[in-house]
């Protein structure tokens, strides 16, 4: 299940970009589990990456080409992680992209690898180079929602979104694409997102956006706490547009940025609401914090509190488990009196304890609800920071409990 | 249910120390809910506490009073924590402290005040106060293991030992009390512990001992990863024995510090051991950090998965789960090479990857048991850590998702 989040199909053409996708019998689902991503000639390719210091061979890879030279083709396989494979697993990478460049006859450097599912098991790696011809062959501008459905995994439905705007006249198109569904936490959940526009970015503004945009949005979000060896989230600028962003005093950069951000939000909050087990959306807004990082700390401490999160599921206003998770958050000097916490409008601490004003009704009404703000003032300076999460529930333990058998 | 603990009722009675214990009727248990240990004038007393900033009302006084005066009575209440309960919490526990001493006239700072149970609620403070008489006329040497069932929360089972040894002739005794079960978590657990030696140790040199041991004890456990409000841990040194500890210099004092740690350690594994939907009792060995907070980073990172958790659970030796947790745990400049993690004695992870030994079979058999080690070698220092926990069971989202209900 999920918690108000809708199928998607009706994605935008980004003019130029194309996407194939083919089943390898990776992990003998019924969904396609290969993805290629061509990119025309005007295309600009930024990312960025999970923070994990095992990070993935792919990832390892992906980073390196990204770096050297303009990208012309991704290639993202679901059901294996290739991660924690050594030096074997970053070879099969390599392998896949050598693959694909022959068949296309580009140089490897320009090809990118991705890869989500289980870690610590080698690639199948003549399902994968066998398939590719399929799916390359399968390429059109028109495979963005197969492409939603081919990049999942434990997700329980496939997420995307697709907007189109004027500008100048011209009509600009985002459309974008992203999987979750547990190891969802901070820099960055085990998370694939792609993000394109047929505007035409330079290179180093488009990683600019990404890293800003990335940071408000896939960086903001948490299921478990656990960060995946393999995140990548990726933003691509097909460059078919008339409308060119070559720098960023233009009046166009705000308008795109802004039209971005409201995609990348919503691919990650899409994440969150397909959260493994999720029954809860929860935004967990920390205001008037002495410093950003403080607003961070509180906001994750709360978010990853299993009792915060079993009471959420049972839809428990039990506030004092908000109440200790905020006390252990490692905020020096805490004015205990300056605190209050609110459930959306309903507040529920304030001087060190339960508010006056508050009634377990009141409570109870915002508890009941899918979506809700836990909303925590410290009182004590000038930074916000909001941060989305889920429950914890059963589902989640079984899911987790048996995702390898 | 519990992992590998048994019921312990074979306390040896500490000469001078008397316990009473009463049913108040807070949460209509059939146990006793309210517990008073009664010292003698040779008594020395000491304590560590939650480190949590909303350290509830209880735990405010106990640490005034244990530094004004020589205690002389200790009051625990299960079934309501008195925390987040503002300046009206406060005046309860004063309010208990006052009757207790009113009853037996002595002056209120000589009165410690324990608390744990549901956070947020004000105490039945009438039906505690009518309580403190029968409490009081109850005492008796012999009520170590009536107050091991009176102190239980969420608890399945409670926790005790007691042993002896002669030194110089003389029968030295200790016994302990502990509960859990949730809310378990470095500084401190939602635990309260008691025990007690009827040695003389100069109050000084006991809360030396009391803070080293439970930095190695009650301070190496984590169940969930969130630290109460409530946690207590009090070292009581009755004094009515020949042996007198007044200098760290003798012969004796290593000899009581080491079977005081066996106790510590003893009741601090007991909470881990009935942890809160707990069906494995793991220890996480982290080796050759390059610092002591280093080691406990990883360990930390480790012990809080929910997917490793959830894996212990499944006894599936998901062991991409623990590198991925390793490998977010925030340590600089690691060098993945040189790591190595064990399953007991199986070798799991090597060279960034699965060890080239490594067998689904052999991973499976160590991961089948009830107790096992998580061995982290960090290879790049001297400092090791070792701390305890849980998996992360349906029954743990059940307990905590209807705690209140």
């Amino acid at each position: 299940m999920s918690v108000n989040l809708s199928v998607f199909d009706a994605f935008h053409k980004v003019q130029g970009l194309k996407i194939g996708t083919a089943n390898a019998g990776i992990k003998q689902t019924e969904r396609p589990d290969l993805v290629v991503f061509e990119l025309p000639e005007t295309a600009s390719t930024s990312g960025i990456f999970t923070k994990n210091a095992f990070c993935a061979a792919p990832v390892q890879i992906c980073k390196k080409h990204l770096a050297e030279t303009n990208s012309k083709y991704l290639i993202i396989n679901t059901g294996n992680a290739n991660a924690g494979t050594g030096v074997g697993g970053y070879d099969d990478a390599m392998a896949i992209c050598q693959k694909l460049a022959d068949e296309k006859g580009v140089a490897v450097e320009t090809v990118l690898p991705f890869s989500t599912g289980v870690i610590g098991e080698r690639l199948p790696l003549d399902k994968i180079l066998r398939t590719i011809p399929a799916a390359l062959s399968d390429t059109s501008e028109d495979n963005w929602f197969v492409a939603s459905n081919g990049i999942m995994t434990t997700d329980t439905q496939p997420k995307g979104t697709s907007i189109q705007f004027e500008y100048e006249g011209e009509l600009i198109t985002i459309s974008g694409i992203s999987k979750g569904a547990g190891m969802i936490k901070p820099n960055m959940a085990t998370m694939l997102g792609f993000i394109a526009t047929d505007a035409y970015v330079s290179k180093d503004i488009l990683q600019e956006l990404c890293s800003e945009l990335g940071e408000k949005s896939f960086n903001r979000i948490t299921i478990d706490g656990d960060t995946s060896t393999n995140d990548s989230c990726m933003l691509i600028a097909s460059g078919t547009s008339k409308i060119k962003l070559i720098d960023k005093s233009g009046a166009f950069y705000s308008v795109l940025k802004q039209k971005l951000e409201e995609v990348f939000i919503y691919l990650a909050q899409a994440i969150v609401r397909d959260g493994e087990g999720a029954t809860k959306f929860v935004a967990i807004d920390v205001k008037n914090c002495a410093a950003q990082q403080e607003a961070l700390d509180v906001a994750y401490t709360v978010a990853h509190s299993p009792l915060v999160k079993t009471a959420l599921f049972a839809s428990d206003a039990n506030w004092g488990r908000i109440l200790a998770a905020v006390g252990r958050s490692g905020i020096e000097n805490m004015d205990l009196d300056a605190i209050q916490i609110y459930l959306d409008d309903v507040c529920i601490v304030e001087n060190g304890g339960r508010a006056a004003s508050y009634t377990e009704e009141a409570g109870a009404r915002v508890m009941a609800q899918q979506e809700l703000s836990i909303v925590i003032d410290m009182g004590r300076g000038a930074f916000d920071e909001t941060i989305w999460t889920t429950d914890l529930s059963h589902e989640y333990v079984t899911i987790n409990a048996e995702y390898r058998t």
